[in-house]
């Protein structure tokens, strides 16, 4: 491995799922899966099989989706004290989940050995070599986290190495240094890692917390005092304030420090697929965290805005499109402007600029916008909005009325809904009901059965996501709502939104959207067939 | 001034406000300055008179304002190039603020002096010189920073040293080093600072903003470098991707380095001050935020909970309380028994670690968290889980039936929720109907409607947040969804959750879990007036 190589270690799906607030469920950690994969990082740890049926069944469900450019990766303790390794339980479901690379982590601290393990400095040594070199013995690549490695070393710098020292000679093929607390500073980092590099060599890692702030920080002169490995989670999520945020530390590398840590080619794609992962766990993406926050590259001093115009280094460290980010000038329309021209010109091309449809549409999107609504990966809802403002934009059908009714009858705890649409279509008029699970499920079935008659096509179409925000959760079960779905006819997806103080509403606005552009899109392959 | 001694420097009402959704009105101008005066803070720099009336508007009106610990700092650019220093408006209306202290930034980076500023090395070298000689000559204390620091030494180390010279030799009371782009790394503010503390010597700061993450860590990489002045914003607002965090700065060099920062005594009212500077910002405190975030000292998995409870500095880099922030241990499924025995106890403080009830709770929760449950920060539904699971729990009230209808009537987009609820509390029958924004809210107000008159103190109990999950995003509109709502009766808040297909019927069990809460809540205390 040349030495500008640095392996980057994901642990969202299991020290990541420590966080408050994040808990994935099976498809969720598949989809988090998929996109490290995507982007090339080289090891993946999913889960701890030892201490939680849903990662086992995870490992399981792993065995029929192939990764092309990762490695999976089981986390779990040694075996326990006076036990044997091959009857330790915890080791059992380790190997059980049959992946290529086991994580042990063993503790690297005397004072955790004597207080909380309770056995002698000795014991803990046999319990990581046996459990180290057991696991070789079955053909795993072993990769050995010494836990509160630092905080051990400062008190017993002896001890500390001699544990990296017994699961580098028991076969470890990665040791790596762990900030458990993440209370260590850089410049204690950087002395203590040139130390065990000196002493195991090889593959050394690191792994840091957030707790001081420091968590990237470290991770970065651990490299630089000779680690080639670094664990963390692609946006930071992790128990308490975090672990070490590949997402700033890959960039940082790549671009700054003239490392490979991902292939070239996917650095453009981390603004993305860090919006995409914290989609997934369900949490907000930080505007302001670096690289890929919406806030990185957002300028509001006016002197700024100036200097910026004239070079762009003048007050940004590199260039947004380099990790796929964007410039925004928070007090000028300009940057909206043009962005929105583009939108307009993939529908009308000949539409320029200083046309006044192009104000008209860019006005459009702000009321909407300030009444809550997000386009960002709603490109049908936009194209919609272009062609309704613009006023070339005949509906497919009208939506006459329509009524929902959820109910819960005597004595029951069954819960039904029902809902009745009307539609007119070419001036004829078809009302249909349906019963489904809650109003909007039970308003998307009666709508599409209305709607097939006039429009086969539509048996095609199905959702393949549905998401709900509340947007000003103070107002509590009077908020707003803005409900975004995804669709698909099999061949393409398309996203829509709607947003409604009433979410049956708004979900209702994101269905009706997805039908007329699935229409608007049929109509339009059919005339490329005659032209 | 002792070399134990650090100045902290607060710029938040300055740099902070160029932040993204930040906007201070004098008001929260004046109660921010007075919070950072309560907390000690060296220095406060309050804005831009030259750029902004805004700020001479405040500190006109704190002239009346007497500030106890703090310097306040007015801060403007050096003189324009060509202009008579005492004629320059900048210099002006700096002066013009009245205060003790002056901060003034000139560029220390020949590109930016040549392409940006379009004038030449050496006019930009008197430009700093007058300014500086000038406002010493009002006797003010001078602060000067000088831009783009670091990327100017990278570029051009002999020009960026003589601007520090120069502003020394002009009499500024302070140097400061910016990076003002925020991407330079900790080893190269290491090596760059001490050249620089070596070369002017006497007081030099620190002023780093975060693009690369890296802010916290540089400021104190410059403080082991020999600088005693840092420049930051309280809670790390500030443009792009923040400024130097002060809240994570202060506590790592008073209680990890030694340094004082701020008065001892003061370190404890960190994470107050910091929720009170985050809600005058209207933004929310990050709960990841090192030391003072709600997560900082917050624990979920069940390994770490038992070793917290033996010793604490097992899995806490300090103890919670030295900051003013609080543990928490979160219910999770990754949580162990030691988690939810706590919480048993805290209703049932007889049942041991081993009586059965422990176990019979541990399932059930985890029999509910399969279903797409999750317990932290929903305490309300955990403890009536636990009251029903061991059978001491007698309901306050019985949900009979209800209904809702939605509707959208011919020809209007008005569209209208209705709900009927039936309740019997003590045998007696209660129906109420509500209309709403969409059938939860309608719902939510029937229900309330019904129970008040039975329990007249529910009209106390208002919904301050309301939270929705869809679980399974890709089952669409038929997806199970998590429903999290906090309530308060002006005296305490609490928090419930539910679980259906049907975002109705998981917004109605979280609903009931609230009302029968409250109602618990009131018997206890009133319990407690009796024995």
């Amino acid at each position: 491995m040349s030495d500008r190589v640095i392996e980057i270690f994901d642990s969202t799906l299991r020290d990541g799922a420590q966080g408050e607030d994040i808990s994935f469920s099976l498809e969720d950690k598949i989809k988090v899966a998929m996109a490290l994969d995507k982007m090339g990082v080289s090891y993946i740890e999913a889960g701890n099989p030892g201490s939680n049926p849903k990662d086992m069944e995870f490992f399981k469900k792993m065995k029929e989706v192939k990764l092309k450019n990762s490695k999976l990766a089981a986390f779990g303790a040694t075996r326990r004290f006076r036990t044997k390794v091959e009857e330790d339980t915890n080791i059992k479901s380790l190997l059980a989940a049959e992946t290529d690379v086991i994580v042990i982590f063993g503790k690297a601290w005397d004072f955790q050995v004597k207080e909380i393990l309770k056995t002698t400095l000795e014991e803990n040594l046999s319990m990581i070599k046996d459990s180290i070199s057991y696991i070789k013995s079955k053909n795993k690549e072993v990769i050995f986290d010494a836990e509160h490695f630092f905080d051990g070393y400062k008190e017993n710098s002896d001890y500390a190495l001699k544990v990296l020292i017994t699961a580098k000679e028991a076969g470890a093929d990665v040791v790596v240094l762990c900030d458990t607390n993440g209370g260590t500073l850089p410049s204690e980092v950087s002395e203590i890692a040139k130390e065990a590099v000196n002493t195991v060599g090889g593959r050394v890692g690191i792994h840091c917390h957030n707790d001081i702030g420091m968590a990237v920080a470290n991770s970065i002169t651990a490299v630089e005092a000779g680690a080639c490995h670094i664990q963390g989670t692609f946006i930071g999520v992790g128990e308490r304030c975090g672990n070490a945020n590949l997402t700033v530390i890959i960039p940082t590398l790549q671009l700054k420090m003239g490392y490979e840590a991902l292939p070239k080619e996917k650095i453009v794609e981390l603004t993305k697929t860090a919006k995409y992962i914290a989609e997934i766990s369900n949490i907000k993406l930080l505007d302001s965290m670096p690289y890929v926050g919406a806030s990185a590259f957002a300028h509001k001093g006016g002197m700024h805005i100036d200097a910026i115009c004239k070079k762009s280094n003048s007050y940004e460290h590199i260039k947004p499109e380099e990790v796929g980010n964007d410039r925004r000038f928070l007090i000028s329309e300009v940057s909206g402007k043009s962005t929105i021209l583009k939108e307009i010109q993939k529908v009308f091309p000949n539409i320029t600029r200083d046309s006044e449809e192009v104000g008209k549409i860019t006005n459009r999107l702000k009321e909407l916008e300030y009444e809550g609504y997000k386009f960002e990966g709603a490109e049908g809802t936009v194209e919609l909005l272009i062609r309704k403002t613009i006023g070339k934009y005949k509906p497919f059908f009208e939506l006459k009325h329509f009524k929902t009714i959820g109910e819960q009858p005597w004595n029951t705890k069954e819960f039904t809904s029902t809902a009745l649409i009307n539609v007119i279509v070419d001036g004829k008029n078809k009302m249909t009901a349906a019963e489904g699970d809650g109003p909007v499920n039970a308003l998307d079935k009666a709508l599409r059965e209305a709607l097939e008659c006039f429009y086969p096509q539509l048996r095609e179409v199905r959702l393949v996501d549905y998401k709900v925000r509340v947007l000003d959760s103070e107002s509590a079960t009077g908020a707003k709502v803005r409900v975004l779905i995804e669709s698909t006819d099999g061949i393409e997806n398309w996203s829509t939104v709607g947003v409604s103080r009433d979410v049956v509403q708004a979900s209702l606005i994101a269905l009706v959207d997805s039908i007329e552009y699935k229409l608007l899109k049929d109509i339009e392959k059919k005339l490329k067939t005659y032209f």
